[in-house]
């Protein structure tokens, strides 16, 4: 075919070289080093650990604070590449963005210097801290409170979904103000602060090289410039735009690794005398999947180019707090939710029996998959937000 | 709503004391024991050996065999039960069904009293060995050879998935004859026969209190006698419509679980100012699986129905061999596998991220949901089944 | 394969030779008689009248109404037969069955002397009017009320909903008691009355040999002996098992005839030099379709054994009042119209180009199809009534 | 929420005042027009040459050959406005682009004036003619034969699908090369040469606006010079994919206008004392809905946009043709057409009974949503399609 000056399906993405150094340092640390049922090790585990050795943590912030400067847009096929080798590496990988982002957006310079500054050029992590028990989907009903005493602000609550937040450098809290019930704040609390503890790990259907958290805050103070500017709900749905994208993104990755286990699986395979790659049946399985992940992906690129061209704009923190939630990003999460399941779904049903089994890491792909419809607002708030945003308000309907 | 004379939705089953015992052995061994994501122990377990010990063991064999003489279509019901507390120990208590099934209808009455007859009364359990790693789902390639040599068998070769064969009094394994390539016998093989190896018990996605293991045979002689009546390939296809029902029935079970620990949920929940039962969207979701429920049984019903009718007559082991694989059961297991699947996967969106960790069991259930689908011809098998012979051929449409 | 003493797939149904002659009718008089996408003509069509003539009309009807005492099991073949032919001639010819059942069950012996008596012989048919347009689903808003007034019932209202209204005997309408809002009543009107209009025939998307009517009633008196016995929107609730399950079988006949037409075109295609019958893609969906085929048939038959076992009890009209709308007549309902539209949605799309034609009946059936979900309760209504009816309480779950 | 910089989720629409005036022209001449059922009249209608008085039509073509100069990705956008009022309307009026697409990239100069440079001026049509009844699929098996004759093409055979092909100004014609049967051709053929004979309309489920004929050749002759350079099949993949991503874009369209029209319905209805817009179910729906159009309007968009930049090379025909059939575009056929068919088929279940009737457009809308899967290459095509060109060859995988 010769050479080939435009790279069709993957426009987006500037940086190539970059991207082949993460499908190098996946194919040398994360592939075939997951142990599908296995126990759950300490996080980071050293291939995550690795990372950062080979200059790729926290890609997306700024040079001056120890990242790559690089877009959501050239994040999704970042991300693609790490899930393709293990989705539970990737979401520990690229989970501080959401804390990164709100701080980048909504924070002081001297804030931003103090925790970006630090965690960035070390290749820390980050967590943000928003559900709780009670409240589940309705993050207005939380409860843990921060109070402003003596500049500072004095957290008591429990959060039940942490992830990254046992070795994460800090943890950005989204809380009520004791003093306004009807006022959120979003506050940086450093992990190693006083009365911050990590209650337990949860045990999770999927991704065993992440650690997701429940955390109590008990009389934690912190200076009073910790908090971010703005009400801290709709600073939460700022930021979750970027991590419902990559998280919609992981998505991606499965699913290429599901469908080159397929095709794996077929050549080793023979149906009445052929070759199972020859079967019209599994072509035509193989050939649907190939659309699910190409719409998958697209739709992942057009969310991030909107965050990507609001993060651009002058104005962006105004700018992105009055859209909220972005339609594109919500969009991408359940789309890909949806979309990937279905895909992993079929493909354990290609496997016959031993698609039951653990010889073929089928079974581990189908719960990773799992996650991305699971975590960061089911489909049923989903919908009732895309309902609530951009059905009734008929300009805002597309 | 007074007295009702009428049993409605059960029309069915008539000992209905029978099934209330297996609701109490259920309740009292098997709910709560499952230990998700644990350790396999070994089987059967202290709970499923209780079975016997409760009088319900192998309830489908005649009296005479130690069993109750129960229906298929009473089956259904009784599977339902025991996998609504542990789909993993009802496939280890009904599996046997399969062989004993083919041994009832082509073995010998000297060779029925000498197996069954044993086995029944003790509450013991027989495996049937079809599947090979080469072979897939094209049985026609087994590679198992059974030689004829000196009034004896003399078995060669290795099976993939045995579920219960480690444990159980006898094997019914299907194998080529090694005098005629194109003939395939089905001999029955005590588990005790030298030359039986259990190779491995294999790691499964779900149903923990299951064992499924690999098998080989290595010169391994068993008395003439103990062969079947007739070609063992489709003698195992009129075998398969008794379990492949029996798995659809487990379906029904997991969903029933499913179905009530959403309610259980719910009740606990607050959505915007109101329990979570109240929720018309929870609601349109439980009515569907009830729905669902209703559909999924009455096919199950409806193939127990069908071979319960073929097997009460005088000239059943020709008609059942006349008609093999039956439309009514390969239609229940395709259907079960794959509503229960969707019902399952609906569910397990409806926990928010507490459905992604294993504080609740939804996780393990949708696991064991898998296996429907998987064991005993996947999808792609049974439609090809079911178009070869219920749809080319016009007068066995429907 | 020699003589089958039974009949396997078809166990309910006794009257083969009725059967039978359902067949030669349907082939006779209603096959290729359909017009698709033509002009919609007076109803009855005489193809229709000639049901009577093959003395098949009201078969469900006691003989000494005229009929044939056929069991609803036995209608759910039947159905199917004359939907494989045409389903709107078939909606005609059996939607009687809801308001002659609603007389049977709760009108006196007179009143069913007078109305089935008359009817029942003649081969005539009857309306059943509940559905307004601003009650919507919500039966308890209707409107039409009927005043007791010295002796008689007078009526006024307009029915939005009434199929073969125009043409029928007599009219079973749903109406408010004027004299207590709370209460609902079911009156028996011929539609000769005085006062009875038909407004207009609903142009229809499919079923064009199928009248649906909007009808008024204006000052319109008949004896007070012609309500039903009991609460009128229960009574519906009861009838509608019948005609709820019986519009689930028409998506069974209309499914049949779907996968044969796929079959027929398939033989005359060719695919890479083979026939297209020869094809695994296209075999796959076929025998997709004969387990879609097998379960909605199963389900129905299961809705009208139940239906038929009540209604043979000595106390069946108080045992129908106590359950009101049964679980496996809704469940048949909704599940045959998803499971039916799905099925037509493949078929639809494996004709290429040529099926977005009229060359082809499939649009014709598809259209149809549509049908079974959108009357008599659409799947939202009937889910939540699964729901509150089902779920809820715990005693009547499955 | 004040000014907006940024347009957000159209970031690709350069010229809105453009698509301003569609939207004029399609509230003006289009909306209500249509005439769900009604006869299908003279085509173009006379709102279809109003585009052309609009200054709309051929927006595509270069300013040069009287159109706009406007990319595919402006086009996807102004698709859908057209489809919002009629689907039909808008096929009409984008599907030459397939033709001048192919004229444009393979054309000679004098023959781009002689077509474009005087079709595109007057708002004029043209077809393009690949399919034929017995070819189906299989375009290697076309029949209708080219050959070469005195300087001149003489055509014989028939074209089965040949939309525009009565009222458009040249047809582009493939044809197998009568001396060289593993060659095929491209050639122009103006209507009104001698022996182009329309055969009939074809009757269609939808699109009532839009004409779709079977066209006859009979020793047609064209100078030799209205052949296209190049491989025919493989010109003709070349200018499906602008043909396919354009009617993937009808079905944001539709979808769209689906989504208001269930707007408009539940502003007028109550349930349960309340609006049906209060309704959690309904939205729900709703909101799952506006993630569709997002995911198909973004697929669109990226499909447009790889071809744009395609033929911004350059050596965009080489490269073009190069490549063939772009995943993107065949992905966007395939998903909006099964997307949209879903979203449409949920949308008919919300209007209960009314949604049967032609007093709602619904079943228009649904009928018209169809062909989106059913043109230019049914899913079982481009499912093989994207199997054999995208996933087998590794290196084209995503």
């Amino acid at each position: 075919m010769g050479p080939t000056p435009f790279t069709g399906p993957r426009p987006f993405l500037g940086p190539t070289p970059f991207l082949d150094r993460v499908r190098t340092y996946a194919a040398e640390e994360l592939t075939g080093v997951r142990d599908p049922f296995g126990s759950l090790g300490p996080l980071p585990t050293p291939a995550q650990r690795a990372f950062h050795a080979h200059g790729l943590a926290n890609w997306w912030l700024p040079e001056k604070h120890g990242g790559r400067g690089m877009s959501l847009a050239d994040s999704v096929d970042i991300v693609s590449e790490l899930s393709y080798a293990d989705a539970g590496a990737a979401f520990t990988l690229f989970i501080s963005v959401l804390g990164s982002t709100m701080v980048s957006l909504y924070g002081s310079e001297e804030l931003k210097d103090r925790t970006l500054g630090s965690t960035g050029p070390s290749g820390g992590f980050s967590a943000t801290l928003g559900s709780e028990r009670e409240a589940g989907s309705e993050l207005t009903r939380i409860a843990t409170r921060a109070a402003r005493r003596e500049g500072q602000f004095v957290l008591d609550g429990e959060k039940m979904f942490a992830t990254n937040a046992d070795f994460a450098d800090f943890l950005v809290v989204v809380a009520v103000n004791a003093d306004n019930p009807l006022e959120h704040l979003a506050v940086v609390v450093p992990r190693d602060t006083p009365g911050v503890r990590v209650d337990k790990r949860w045990k999770t259907l999927g991704l065993p090289s992440a650690g997701t958290y429940q955390v109590s805050f008990d009389n934690c103070r912190v200076p009073e410039a910790n908090a971010l500017h703005g009400p801290g709900l709709l600073l939460l749905e700022v930021g979750l735009n970027t991590s419902r994208t990559l998280i919609a993104a992981t998505a991606i990755g499965i699913a290429r690794r599901i469908r080159d286990l397929c095709l794996e699986y077929a050549r080793t395979r023979r149906l009445r005398g052929e070759s199972l790659l020859a079967n019209p049946v599994f072509g035509s399985k193989l050939g649907h999947m190939e659309m699910q992940i190409e719409v998958m992906r697209h739709q992942c690129l057009a969310a991030a180019t909107e965050f990507d061209a609001l993060s651009a704009l002058p104005e962006a923190p105004d700018e992105l707090l009055a859209r909220g939630a972005l339609r594109s990003a919500v969009a991408a999460k359940m789309f890909c939710g949806q979309s990937g399941w279905q895909l992993a779904s079929t493909a354990s049903e290609m496997f016959g029996g031993l698609g039951y089994t653990t010889e073929l890491p089928i079974g581990g792909l189908l719960q990773d998959m799992r996650y991305v419809s699971l975590v960061e607002g089911g489909d049923d708030v989903l919908r009732e937000l895309l309902y609530r945003r951009y059905v009734i308000p008929s300009r805002r309907r597309l």
